[in-house]
């Protein structure tokens, strides 16, 4: 088989566990690459350039638009966010299977520029955790449950589109379903259409 | 997670090995059920009623087809064969994911009525071991070479249209890929419909 690389997308509501998940599974299994997206909003406390984001310019940012540079970009809060397009060509170029780590709006960009995505919307075990976790220990105000619900309303529109839905009731175990599924996408019969014809080419 | 179980098709050309690992699938894991055919041709030397076929005259036959008892059928050498309605959404409903071993004719008629079913398509390592099987060790008569590549050519003819490719090399960790493969259709989003219109439902 033919080793390229496949594109993951992984999203989720805030407060999943998505970002854990991910970090697990580039922890213990090989051979996946983590794409690091840029964006215009100012770095946080902690956060380093180049691990968590790229931080650039608005005109920086406008002029990759312009040059083809981001396979997809969104706007949150009226900062930008996108993805470089060479470092995920070039790990798929090489075999890795490449995860993003964006939200609906992005994804659905991806989906439609490149079919052979696979897109992962990871959910909390339940409605009702879904609820406690988004309402809290009723310590909080209406405003603030009403923000939060708003937010995940926003994160959860679109994933009727989503190709698979990774309940993370357990690390361990949905760390193990989420390699599974990637790696299943490598015999998905669209990658191999080179065989194919190649097998259809013998019984002529 | 609801429970019910995945309609899995298993197509393949004469000789890919697909019997040995469709068997080998239900000794090693326990939650398949493999759907028996009925057909309209003679039974064979060896073959049991209602393990290898249900063998139905054609007056039978065309009732069920009448009265939507088979679920897709396809003729083949003047004889027809088909799938029993009843025991596939029977066993679904109970939660076993339900096998047909059946050529793309039936397959593609499955997928449409059903389009939740995954369709998987089992070729020999490469084309060249593919023509190797196919032309033998050249004591064959060129009318066999060419009944059997014309043959070959039916069976392959639409599997670009199949999900998945999987490649028969070494049979356990075919067995294996191919376990993973369905199992990894129980987290497909259109699967779980139910349970999105839950969460967004408690968004709103």
């Amino acid at each position: 088989m033919k080793n390229k690389g496949v594109l993951v997308v992984i999203s989720g509501f805030s407060g999943s566990g998505k970002g854990t998940l991910i970090k697990a599974l580039l922890e213990r299994y090989p051979n996946y690459a983590l794409s690091v997206s840029c964006t215009t909003r100012k770095p946080r406390t902690g956060e380093a350039e180049g691990r968590d984001y790229y931080f650039v310019s608005e005109e920086e940012f406008r002029r990759m638009i312009e040059t083809g540079e981001l396979i997809e970009y969104a706007s949150y809060c009226g900062r930008y966010y996108g993805t470089p397009r060479a470092y995920v060509e070039k790990r798929m170029e090489e075999g890795q299977d490449v995860l993003l780590e964006i939200e609906i709006q992005g994804a659905l960009q991806i989906k439609k520029k490149f079919p052979d995505t696979v897109l992962i919307f990871v959910t909390p075990p339940s409605a009702a955790e879904l609820k406690r976790r988004l309402t809290g220990r009723g310590t909080e105000t209406e405003e603030v449950i009403a923000a939060r619900l708003h937010r995940a309303a926003e994160e959860a529109d679109g994933m009727e589109q989503y190709d698979y839905l990774l309940i993370n009731d357990e690390l361990d175990a949905c760390c193990a379903t989420l390699h599974q599924i990637i790696q299943c996408q490598h015999h998905r019969a669209f990658l191999h259409r080179e065989e194919i014809a190649a097998l259809c080419g013998e019984l002529k």
